[in-house]
């Protein structure tokens, strides 16, 4: 009988992927960590019960989440990635050589562990990278206590429930501030609009109080169901504002190769928002 | 016990909907039909299975189909909608102005029963406008028959199987061809590039053939789970290069109101292709 994980993500809706193998089933100090071969989205990690990234189409949210603020930058050397234990988004950031140092605090060691030992395809060799800097340990506290600073935060956070919460208040993103450059950029995800709709209203909220620019932009990940993901932006400057020749200029010369979602028309058409997703940002409205 | 109606498009994967009440379920001369009213969506189409529209996001692929292609020609007169037997793009198409004469070809009688029945949030009053000429019949023979001319050509399909498989042929597009006034355009679904890669590239290397320009443009609708539709077009005009400022002005004129997706931004953002439906598109290149 076929074998299936029905992701209990929203109530009334699901998605659902046939089980082929199952790799790892544990359960961490935070959470339940699986890891199945699936039928057509080749490995899958889960946390509690929901699709958190998948071999077939992680590409989409770890390349959007990394080239788009950092050829909007255009100088980031140093990094600063929240989460993120699959190593996905820490692969992406050493693409770019600009980069010379990339600090990565993720709270959960086993989610570290099961992707190096199961999803190598994600992560590639970025935990043995010489940049990188990986901290077993709480994001939130990090950025309260750590004297570094940096051109680009990354926070790649689940939903906020269970461990990730924190990483969704006033107080984190205050001190994502304090440890940012002049010029640095935030980026989170905020959850897929047409279902979630709130979280993006309410992170935007708060950065508007506590920078001087931010907004969102969107990526389409097939597995995180439902539509588009709004990722969303904050910093000292408007990254909408730099030109798209400029960013097809530091594209060319990043020389990233076999990108399967990013490009330069990309980086220009992830800021068109359908008006159902204006509607969610505070200011904005719909045509 | 909650009931599901679970997709059966894909093997290996699926998407449920929680059935609050069947209101709807027979079998027409062509296909299974059932509406039912959804946990989130609303009250759903499905054919066959396979889920057609829902109330909670029929607008993104009906506005889409709709708004992009008759902004981008400017002077839409007369429309023929082949399939769309829910109405919803019927009703788009009406709230144009220029629209004289919307023909609209059917060949399912239940459908459109049904949605008329229990759909009315969707088609509105579009089959009762004075300028909807609706004709139950095989839409592909009325493109061989019809000595009618048109403007723009929606091609409401469903996948190709069932009944719909005849509006995939060359021959079909042929004769679409031959009823196209000059500067006339075809706009068609092709399915979700990352479960049906093929879909889209089968329909471009058509279009090449029939066509002097042609491509692909991109909307996210959710309950086509797994990513971006892609939606295709044809002409003997290149509408991607109808300026930006230009929509805007039509848009503005059009004095289109409310609508939940479609604006001047995704008008130009729609035809940003990641690289992996770059890919799919016969003589385009990835980044």
């Amino acid at each position: 009988m076929t074998k299936w994980f029905n992701e209990t993500l929203y109530s009334g809706f699901r998605q659902s992927h046939e089980i082929k193998e199952v790799l790892f089933e544990g359960k961490s100090q935070y959470q339940k960590v699986t890891v199945f071969e699936s039928a057509r989205y080749g490995r899958i990690l889960g946390l509690d019960g929901v699709v958190q990234c998948t071999e077939g189409d992680e590409f989409v949210y770890h390349e959007m989440l990394t080239h788009l603020p950092m050829l909007a930058h255009g100088k980031v050397r140093d990094v600063l990635i929240i989460g993120g234990g699959d190593g996905g988004i820490l692969e992406e950031v050493l693409k770019h050589k600009s980069v010379r140092r990339a600090t990565m605090v993720e709270i959960d060691d086993v989610v570290i562990d099961v992707s190096k030992k199961f999803l190598s395809s994600i992560c590639g060799k970025a935990f043995s990278d010489k940049r990188t800097n990986l901290i077993v340990g709480d994001g939130a506290a990090w950025v309260r206590d750590t004297e570094e600073s940096y051109d680009l935060i990354i926070v790649d956070r689940p939903d906020p429930v269970g461990p990730a919460t924190v990483l969704f208040s006033a107080e984190f993103y205050k001190n994502c501030k304090r440890v940012m450059k002049p010029g640095a950029i935030l980026v989170a995800q905020n959850g897929v609009p047409h279902m979630q709709g709130p979280e993006l209203t309410d992170a935007v909220k708060l950065f508007q109080k506590i920078w001087k620019k931010s907004g969102s932009y969107l990526a389409v990940v097939p597995t995180y169901v439902c539509g588009f993901m709004s990722l969303t932006w904050a910093s000292d400057q408007d990254i909408t504002k730099v030109p798209a020749k400029t960013v097809a200029t530091r594209f060319k010369r990043a020389g990233l190769k076999k990108l399967r979602y990013y490009n330069p028309d990309i980086a220009t058409g992830a800021f068109a928002l359908p008006n159902f997703v204006r509607q969610l940002i505070p200011g904005m409205k719909p045509y």
